[in-house]
């Protein structure tokens, strides 16, 4: 249980500290479950009511909700508490790893990995247990590799890039010739480039290029189960949600989020500043910032059926409309 | 090939034998393909007539069926034979295994899995090769983690779990704070929390909590290729087919069952007994039982054209009818 | 860097070289960015004009653009540039890798791979590092199994097959038999039947069948991400984009091409040649060759919101136009 002071984190992080200093904090918890010992937050003022009745024994607050949170006892007033949050999140990951035995992610090659003799691994990044590093691949100051990682051939991982369990960089681009009935492979002869402060979720795939090479820009954040085809480039701090699909040679700007399981397809080239709902299929190029969606809305299956069943005869409605149009006019 | 006769299987596993039970039993097999020495099963009066010509040597069969079994050769009656027949396939695996070299999956951790010291494996369960178990993590009786698995630092496995080939449990969710253009990370502070009886397939990813433990109740049954967000909590019993995404905070009842690539979005309730298509997303809470469906139909490509073409027109579609019906009143 | 000349490559695959032989070629590139030093290819007339600014070295066409490619330098003519194309890649390939250390590549089990004693893999097969094969499982003659793949029990791979980083081949099939409130689950008895020629991308997963063996044909390609369910069958050269899932015992005819995201419900029967868009869930057998597609189109959300809120009502908008079609002819 980690034994720490309000004042060891305003020293830390900053942060203008309304309360006793000496106050005792043994967890950090969303304000709708914090009690004593906790330190919550609260980003926005339609919590207010929420914050007025938490039982943390303190929370973090922008300067508008600084009344309500000292009418109930000891608070840090920041100008952004959800980054100031997260930032906190890291401290405290640290303060708790400190007091435990060690978890081996301080950098070095994990003796299980199997790395190349002609990969170049910074000293400073962590090779994790069970991972593979291919021949000609390079792994940046300070990036984790988590455990079973795979980096293939002359792929290039930047800094403070952290790849979680699984994922597979630098896999061939799915890439053939029709010859008849069957299918030449097109050989990969590109690879993989990742900027840096790149973070890839569990069970991610980046294929290598087919002549160039696959590129995620710096500050690119990318959940899980996520596939990334040949060539395709995403922009800098772009972030996408688990289960999404991006198809060869798509370039996705900078600045854009795109939600789980959405598929954009091949080359299409999307626009800074882009946000894809879950679920939606991208089947053009979108080059205006906005929100863009495609789903076909949930109803109970009896609902649906009718509903699907008419869809199919859209067209033809649409006809009949226009005929009874001209019919009334007449 | 195993030499097991009708005896034999009533004797393991109960049930009304008809017939003779020295018959011998080669294989399991479906109603349509059993030949000579296969044992069947049917469950449903629609395949009658399938049973009446089924060659097989012995079928399962419900109460109302015995009598068309009977006609054609040994029969087994049980009120239950779907479920006869499960407990029938467990008992044939055995057989099966108890005549070759041993599988290596009687309990134990495989010399090449990387287990960390302060990690609680059961005597009784299994560490298949090449496994990662972190720091302070637990793994229950009688679990079995197949080959290539990854159990996060302090997530916990219940008892009698069966993980597949590639599962990561306990990767960070995907949690990031906005700082002007860029992500700042919220470290992953909770664990994963899985109960008793629960099967995970091969390279699904459930991802620890940002605060507090992601929850798989007992029971569920999870297939390949999964996501599941932080902070998600699975109900008692659920199941959830391949390529399904659940997006991080949603909370699912007991007893539902989710199609194949349903998409779930976060911060959602979804109550008992509700079933969900596969391929649908789901964009709202859903607190009554039963069947949600929201699908596009499939079509031959050119109708979808005519009829996706449309559909961007809908809403003024229908502003016509409504200006038809008042034209139509005058 | 390679150091090639035009001579090698035609010498090795032949087409018809017009131009100085000595040319020397540095690299292979995409017609708009090929410079000096570059061999490139163009399969259509349409890529005609850029084909005549073209700066590469040499460029690869059919023979209704030989006057339009020696207008600007040597080329190579093919009657099938693509596939000429395809063939430069892997002659490329074997020709970079003769300059460089040895990958690895060429035959035999990694010492770090787990390969059960029971297990047989050709001698001209290659086992990666840290994959796993189990009890009874064959791997045929120049198959490769790249870093981090499993192969189950009993699991076949034939001949020249490759399989990427993390494939998960012959985990248990997902079934259950209901037993009141809580699952049974059914052995999966079958394995899975891989054939000649077949490439699986990462992390794919191929389930075991339940009593029959899961069947991949000769000369399919599956893509990074898919999920095959148990009792599957998949037909020769056909095509499988990422994402996709196909769901248990739906058999898939040859020649098939299946987009990204893709999902095929179980027991369907799909004939040869369809081809089934990007994101399309196929709730139905096919028995016609063709292109079928289900997508809700992409919009912009607020006006999907309108068409949304408007599909829901479809079926009453439906019955309306029919009121009014009898209103208007009384």
């Amino acid at each position: 249980m980690p034994d720490i002071l309000l004042h060891d984190i305003v020293a830390a992080l900053g942060g203008e500290l309304h309360g006793d200093d000496n106050t005792r904090i043994d967890s950090l918890a969303p304000l709708d479950s914090a009690g004593p010992g906790a330190l919550s937050f609260v980003s926005h003022p339609k919590y207010r009511q929420g914050l007025a009745i938490c039982k943390a024994s303190c929370v973090i607050v922008p300067p508008d909700l600084k009344d309500t949170a000292l009418a109930r006892g000891p608070c840090i007033v920041s100008d952004a508490p959800y980054l100031y949050f997260a930032r906190l999140t890291q401290w405290w990951r640290k303060a708790m790893d400190a007091q435990r035995a060690p978890l081996g992610r301080q950098g070095g090659v994990h003796p299980t990995a199997v790395v190349d003799a002609s990969a170049q691994v910074h000293p400073s990044a962590t090779v994790g247990p069970l991972c593979v590093v291919e021949r000609g691949a390079r792994i940046g100051a300070l990036s984790q590799l988590r455990a079973r990682v795979t980096v293939g051939e002359d792929c290039k991982i930047g800094e403070r890039c952290l790849l979680h369990s699984g994922v597979v960089i630098g896999a061939d681009g799915f890439g053939f010739a029709p010859d008849g009935d069957r299918w030449e492979k097109i050989e990969q002869l590109g690879a993989v480039a990742i900027g840096d402060d790149v973070e890839i979720g569990a069970n991610t795939c980046i294929d290598r290029g087919a002549l160039q090479d696959t590129v995620i820009e710096d500050g690119v954040k990318l959940d899980n189960l996520i596939q990334v085809g040949h060539n395709v480039r995403i922009g800098r701090n772009t972030a996408i949600a688990g289960c999404a699909g991006i198809a060869g040679s798509a370039v996705i700007g900078p600045q854009c989020t795109i939600g789980g399981g959405a598929i954009v397809l091949g080359h299409l080239e999307i626009a800074a500043h882009v946000h894809i709902s879950a679920g939606t299929l991208v089947s053009k190029s979108i080059s205006k910032p906005g929100h863009y969606t495609g789903i076909f809305p949930l109803d109970d299956n009896a609902s649906w059926e009718r509903n699907a069943a008419s869809l199919k005869q859209l067209h033809r409605l649409r006809e009949r409309i226009k005929q009874l149009e001209s019919d009334v006019k007449k």
